[in-house]
């Protein structure tokens, strides 16, 4: 169910006291090969940690042997120490797994800030536990998507079937600052599938382009988020790249659900469609617009079917579209036809956590969705009443 | 202290009903010259409000003898019937005084949506009610800055006097969807100098840019957003347009303070400073990131000190710096010097209202600064507990 279900990988996730709670903080992911093709994609914040300027290196050669990943701390702003910091438990990572140090992915997640000397020791200490507890079974799959939770409440993991018995899994932490930027969290999916690096980062891509560039829970762009995507090649089959990207695809849209549904503080998980737009990124930017509108997002949470919030944010857009033609529906119910009231806002159900609008902009053919949440008091309270 | 300070300008502040609360819903303010120069500025939002389109057209000729306004209903996506309302009810405001049609400039507040026959009928009893209660006194001024409050808990208004004698005269509502576009809330602004409206334009303008432009309490940009700068001229005085200009920065920066002071359900003013910037541009861009980012905003919220959220928001603009450079203070305590801790987070009190960032990217000589409050529990019930 986890990045061990295909052939060829390894995992772990430890306790190695990095977070104060004496929940797990440090996962290991291991490919065995035969084949150690990996792609990876990461934040677009330019106030990168120094574990994605690392592994922005390291993957650059198509080859990744291990994922190495701590929670309780982002190694984000802190220094030539935090950089030194990558170096130092990449080597030790590698030199127990007998691999060169560029063979090591490094992720980081926690408080932007933190990673001191007491920091390094603790990843030190992780790489160790973990080593030894490496295993191919689930619960060590399990154990790994565990260890690399903050405020996430579940662990977040998938696994797809392709013909001939090839096997794509994965594990996904993200509860809070997701936005988009390629990728919006820390994912890391193994495959046993026999592909070139190259073939891996084209359907990576296209996987996240339209899953996890989509979710945009809160609007914050994350300074460490990283997607990994590791292949064993330990089924020995080489599958056809439109079935693996469609089967990747699906299941980087699970992991975003996951994450969406697990976001700090929501009680509505909200499906913005955009059709009728004149463009694929038309219809992003206008459902992108209404995810961000922090009046929207209260109305929802308060279920008020406040379809004026929606045309507000809309308005701030440069899509192509005429405000008399807009539709606006809210859970099945057209709010607004034509940019004039129509259903009465009172026949909205709001009450279900799982909410959808459909914007219509009659401006053209192309549609896109994006997956948020509402602005709560418990949002308000998760990321007000403690740093993370 | 309001619209009646200026010579030649009378006002009045009504209850028309359109409130189901019963306070004042209509105001309406009359230059009664010996000028009627004029200069307005509009929201940016591309779905605005029918009040909008009208005063758009109705302030293109330079000349506005009336203000009229509503609280109780935005007058926005009614429909051919709301635009209709605004003819109505502009002509029946140009009746009473005797003015062309195309003299009153019409402004809007409420909810979007609300806009029937109930509220044009509202609006009309306003305006006869609002004529007869003109007055050129303190108390009349006052009356017409109440009557445009929604959620506004206090009145905002102003005064400027110039050399020579001449006055300006302001008021303001304004307290959700503050955000730029121009204007971002209902603003009069009037003086009895003897200016061309040309020169009313390039000093609004100015004004505006540097002051309502810069508060950014919520990210929300409204859809009749207005500032209306009237000149009766009969003060006799045509100032220096440097002074006059300057003298209405300083007003409109006071209105903005105010706006800032009582936004909704707010508990810090946040001052957001960023210097050091290779451009004007990039200096705006970088304060308003970080005062979009939820997040940061909720940490202020909770006294945290949480300088990462500073930084991943900087991350997201495309602002000319280098991460490593960047010095963040809070509250005059630089937390991050040359992107690494500096300061202990627990020497920072953020407990007072009046909070400040101050950004240095090291880039250039630029700066600019961006009003913005917290996001807080009473934010979240305010927009989410009733319609607004």
């Amino acid at each position: 169910m986890t990045v061990t279900a295909p052939k060829g990988f390894r995992a772990a996730g430890v306790t190695a006291g990095i977070k104060t709670s004496g929940n797990r903080d440090v996962a290991l992911v291991v490919n065995d090969g035969p084949s150690a093709a990996a792609a990876a994609v990461f934040t677009m914040n330019r106030c990168e940690a120094h574990p994605v300027t690392w592994s922005r290196k390291a993957v650059a050669d198509g080859s990744i042997s291990a994922v190495l990943i701590n929670s309780g701390g982002a190694n984000c702003f802190t220094g030539a120490f935090g950089y030194e910091t990558v170096e130092v438990t990449a080597a030790a990572a590698a030199a127990k797994l007998g691999i060169a140090d560029t063979d090591v992915l490094v992720c980081s997640t926690g408080l932007i800030g933190a990673g001191d000397q007491t920091f390094r020791d603790g990843v030190l200490k992780g790489i160790d536990l973990a080593y030894d507890a490496l295993g191919t079974d689930t619960e060590s799959g399990e154990q790994a998507a565990d260890a690399i939770r903050t405020t996430d409440s579940v662990i977040k993991v998938g696994v797809r079937e392709g013909t001939g018995g090839y096997t794509i899994g994965a594990m996904a932490k993200g509860a809070g600052m997701l936005a988009p930027g390629l990728a919006t969290m820390l994912v890391v999916i193994t495959t046993d599938a026999d592909l070139e690096s190259a073939a891996l980062d084209a359907a990576l891509r296209e996987a996240t382009r339209v899953s996890f560039d989509r979710v945009d829970s809160d609007g914050a762009m994350s300074t460490n988020d990283t997607v990994a995507l590791l292949a064993s090649g330990a089924s020995g089959i080489t599958p056809d790249t439109a079935e693996f990207t469609e089967l990747l695809r699906g299941l980087c849209n699970d992991l975003a659900k996951q994450l969406q549904q697990d976001a700090e503080g929501a009680s509505h998980d909200i499906t913005i469609t955009t059709m009728g737009a004149a463009s694929e990124t038309d219809a992003v930017n206008v459902s992108r617009a209404v995810s961000r509108s922090n009046l929207f997002k209260a109305a929802i949470f308060g279920n008020d079917p406040n379809w004026g919030r929606v045309l507000a944010a809309i308005g701030t857009t440069d899509a192509e579209f005429v405000p008399e033609q807009i539709d606006v529906s809210m859970n099945g119910a057209m709010v607004c036809k034509a940019g004039t009231p129509y259903v009465p806002v009172d026949q909205v159900d709001l009450t279900p956590r799982e909410t959808t609008v459909l914007i219509n902009l009659h401006a053209g053919d192309a549609e896109a969705t994006i997956l948020t949440n509402d602005l709560t008091h418990d949002y308000v309270h998760e990321n007000s009443a403690y740093s993370s």
